[in-house]
C-alpha cells in the first residue's frame, strides 16, 4: 500500500491510463479554445459564433423572468419532464408549421442547446467506426460530438451552392452505410452557403434509394437577409429526417435552449437518452423563453436583428474588397453569421493566426472544420455578427496589412 | 425507389433498426414514468425526489434575475466559457473547504444536473463491458447514466450502515478490475443509509490498494437533521476521489445546476466531453444563482430546509409505526429526501404498486434500484420531502390500509 504522504500527491495519479477508447477522440475544440483570446485587451475577435450583444432583449427577460416566477414559480424551479415544457413545444409546432414543417408538440424535444441534440443524436446513432457523411469543411460541434462516439466521417465537397450532394453516391456505392447523412442546408457553418432547391430534392432522392436518415441543422434559417425561403429537407422527406433548430441565435444563447423535430418512435428514444444525459433542460428557461415568444416578440425581434446583421456582412464584404490582397475570395452569404474567407495561396491560416493576433485581430483557420483536421489550409471562417460595422472594417483592415506584410516577405 | 406517397407514411420507417447497439440497454426511467401518474388528480406521490416547491426561495430568484439582467445582463445571455462561471466556483471552492474538501476554483466543473456529471464520467471512463462497482440498491440515475456506456454493474450489498464495502474485495480477487467505485456516503439514494467513518476509511484502503477511482456522489449531505458532519471521501484520498454535489435540493431543481470536483488533469478532460455535450451550462441560471449564493442566503436557507424536512421525516416515520403491518421494516435517514421501507413478505411492491395507485399514493419500487432490476421486491422508496405532514400522514394511512387489505385477502 501507498503512504498517505504519497498518495495523496494528487498530480501524480495517472487518469490517461484509466480513460475509455473514446477519450482518444476527444479534444478540446479550437474556436472555445481561441475565445479565451478574445477576452485579451483590444482583440477585434471574428472567431466566435456570438451573436450581437446589445440586441439581447434584456427588458423582455427581466420582465419575463418576474412574471413566471410571480406567477408559476413553483413550477418554473421544480422539476419537469424530460420531453420538454408543452406550452413551448406548442409554439414551436405552431411556427414551425408555417416555415413548411408540419409537426405537433409531441414531435418535438427541447434540448439544452443544439449541442446537446448532436451529442443525443451521436448517442443513439453511432457505434465506434460507423460511418456519418457531411460536408467538408462541416460543423465544428458536430464533429466534436461525434468524435466522442468514434464515428468515421466521410465527406463530399462542398461548392458555392453547398454540399455536392451527388458526391454522396459514391461512398454508397463503395459499400459504405452511412448512420447518418448531416446537413446544414442555409447559411453553412462555416462555408455561409445555402442548398439550393434542386440539390434538396435530389438529397432526399439519394436519400430514399439508399434508405438513408438525414440530419437538418438549422440554427440560422430566420436570419435570411435576402431571397425566399427554401422549402426544408424534412418537409421532403419527413419519415425520415431529423430537424434541429435553436434559440441561441433569435433570442440568446446563454439560456442554452433548442429543439429537435423528428418521428414519435424516435422522439421517445431520444428522451431516454436525454433521461440520462441530463433529466431535462432548465425548466425556469423554458418557461420564460414559452413567455417571451406567446407574446409575440420574436417575430419583430428576428426582423431587427436581420436588418442589423445583413448591415454587418456588407461591411465585412466592403471592407475585404477594399483592405485584402487581389487574390482573396470570399462567399456572400444570404443569412446567417458567418463568412467563408480565401487567403492568397502563399498564406496558411493556421500560421497566419498568429500574425493575426499579434495584429489584434481573431478568426478561426479552416482546418478546424475538417474532420481530422486536414483541408482548409487557406481558408478562415469570420463571424460578422458580433462587432459594430467600425470594428468590422478595422478589424479586416488589420487582417489585409498582416496578409499584405506576409504576401511582401514571402515575394 | 418507394414512391412518394408510401415514403411519407413516417410511422413506417423502422428506426429499431439503426440504433446503435448501446441503445439496447437504455430504457425510460421508472421515476419519470411514475412522475407522470403524479399529475393525476388526489394522488399523494412518494415517488419522485422532488424538493419542497412551498419552500422555494422565488422572491430571491426574482430579485437576482433582476440584477443580473440590469447589471449584467450583455454576460448573463451570451454564451460562456465550458468550465463554468468563475465567481460561482469560487464560492463554492470556499464553501467546500470549510466542509473539509481542500480544492481551488479550477478543481471544480459546473454541470447542468449531477446527472450531466454521472453520464460525462460515464463517456469519459467506460467502455463497453467495464466493470462499475456500486451498492444494491444504488442511485437509479446513475444506472440509467452507464447503461447507455454499456457498463457492467458489480454489486456489494448495503446494511444499516451503507455498502458494505468490505464485499468489494471478493469482486476484486475474483480479477475484475473496475473503473470506478460509486458511492452514495451520505442519505443514500434510495436506502436512506450514510457510510459511517470507518467504513470511509477502509473503502480509501480498499481503493489504493488496488488503485480504484471512486465517484463520491453527495446531493443530499447539506440536509442532515442530526448528528455530525462525517469526512467525505474526497478529503481522505483526493488523488483518485471525485466529488459530485448540486443545487437541486438546496435551492431549486428546475435550474439544472450541479458541479463536479476532480483533480485538474481530470477536469480538463471533462471539460472536453462537455464541450461535446452541451458546450457550457446556462451563463443566465449560473450568475443568478451566484448573485443568491454571495449574498449568503443559502446557510440560513438549508437551515430551515432541515427543519421541514426533518419534521416530515418524522411524521412518515410515525405514521409508518401507526398504520403499517407489524413485519414492515425502515431505515431512519438522519438526512436528506428518502426512506426506504421493508413491507411484509407477502408483498410484492411492483405488484402491489397497483393497489397503491389505486388507492391513490405513489412510491417507487424498490426493483427499480437494482441493475438488471433483479432484488428489492419487498421494499419501497418513499420521499418526504414534497408533501406536508398531514399529507404524508394520510398518503402512509392508506398504504397501510391497502397493504393490510392485500394480506387478509393473501391470508
Amino acid at each position: 500500500m501507498m503512504s498517505e504522504a504519497n498518495a495523496n500527491r494528487i498530480g501524480n495519479f495517472d487518469w490517461d491510463s484509466r480513460l475509455a477508447h473514446r477519450t482518444q477522440r476527444m479534444k478540446s475544440s479550437v474556436i472555445r479554445e481561441l475565445l479565451k483570446l478574445t477576452t485579451q485587451p483590444n482583440i477585434i475577435s471574428f472567431a466566435g459564433g456570438l451573436p450581437a450583444p446589445e440586441l439581447f432583449p434584456l427588458r423582455e427577460f427581466d420582465e419575463a423572468c418576474h412574471y413566471i416566477l410571480q406567477t408559476a414559480g413553483q413550477i418554473a424551479l421544480q422539476y419537469s419532464p424530460t420531453e420538454g415544457f408543452p406550452p413551448l413545444k406548442g409554439y414551436l409546432a405552431e411556427v414551425m408549421s408555417k416555415y413548411g414543417i408540419q409537426v405537433e408538440a409531441d414531435n418535438i424535444l427541447m434540448v439544452s442547446g443544439s449541442q446537446q441534440g448532436l451529442d443525443l443524436l451521436g448517442k443513439l446513432f453511432i457505434d465506434r467506426d460507423d460511418c456519418i457523411v457531411c460536408s467538408r469543411p462541416t460543423y465544428l460541434g458536430a464533429l466534436q460530438a461525434w468524435n466522442a462516439y468514434e464515428g468515421h466521417f466521410y465527406t463530399v465537397p462542398l461548392d458555392d451552392d453547398g454540399m455536392v450532394v451527388e458526391e454522396i453516391v459514391p461512398i454508397l456505392k463503395n459499400g459504405h452505410r452511412p448512420r447518418m447523412v448531416y446537413v446544414l442546408p442555409n447559411f453553412h457553418n462555416p462555408a455561409g452557403t445555402t442548398l439550393p432547391l434542386d440539390r434538396r430534392e435530389r438529397l432526399v432522392e439519394i436519400a430514399r434509394e439508399y434508405d438513408l436518415v438525414l440530419i437538418e441543422d438549422d440554427p440560422y434559417g430566420e436570419l435570411r437577409f435576402e431571397g425566399d425561403d427554401i422549402t426544408p429537407i424534412f418537409r421532403m422527406a419527413p419519415e425520415r429526417t431529423i430537424y434541429m433548430s435553436t434559440f441561441s441565435k433569435t433570442l440568446a444563447p446563454g439560456i442554452r435552449l433548442a429543439w429537435v423535430v423528428a418521428p414519435k418512435p424516435l422522439i421517445a428514444k431520444l428522451v431516454q437518452a436525454k433521461q440520462g444525459a441530463d433529466l431535462h433542460t432548465g425548466t425556469l428557461v423554458q418557461m420564460v423563453t414559452d413567455d417571451i415568444c406567446q407574446r409575440g416578440f420574436l417575430k419583430q425581434h428576428v426582423k431587427k436583428l436581420r436588418t442589423v446583421y445583413k448591415n454587418r456582412r456588407d461591411a465585412m464584404v466592403d471592407a475585404i474588397d477594399e483592405h485584402w490582397p487581389e487574390e482573396s475570395r470570399y462567399t456572400c452569404p444570404a443569412g446567417g453569421l458567418f463568412l467563408w474567407a480565401r487567403t492568397p495561396e502563399q498564406i496558411n491560416t493556421r500560421d497566419f493566426l498568429e500574425d493575426a493576433v499579434e495584429a489584434k485581430v481573431a478568426y478561426v483557420p479552416g482546418f478546424a472544420f475538417y474532420p481530422g483536421e486536414q483541408g482548409g489550409e487557406h481558408f478562415m471562417r469570420l463571424n460578422f455578427s458580433n462587432a459594430s460595422e467600425e470594428m468590422i472594417n478595422e478589424g479586416i483592415f488589420r487582417l489585409g496589412k498582416a496578409m499584405k506584410n506576409k504576401l511582401t516577405k514571402a515575394g
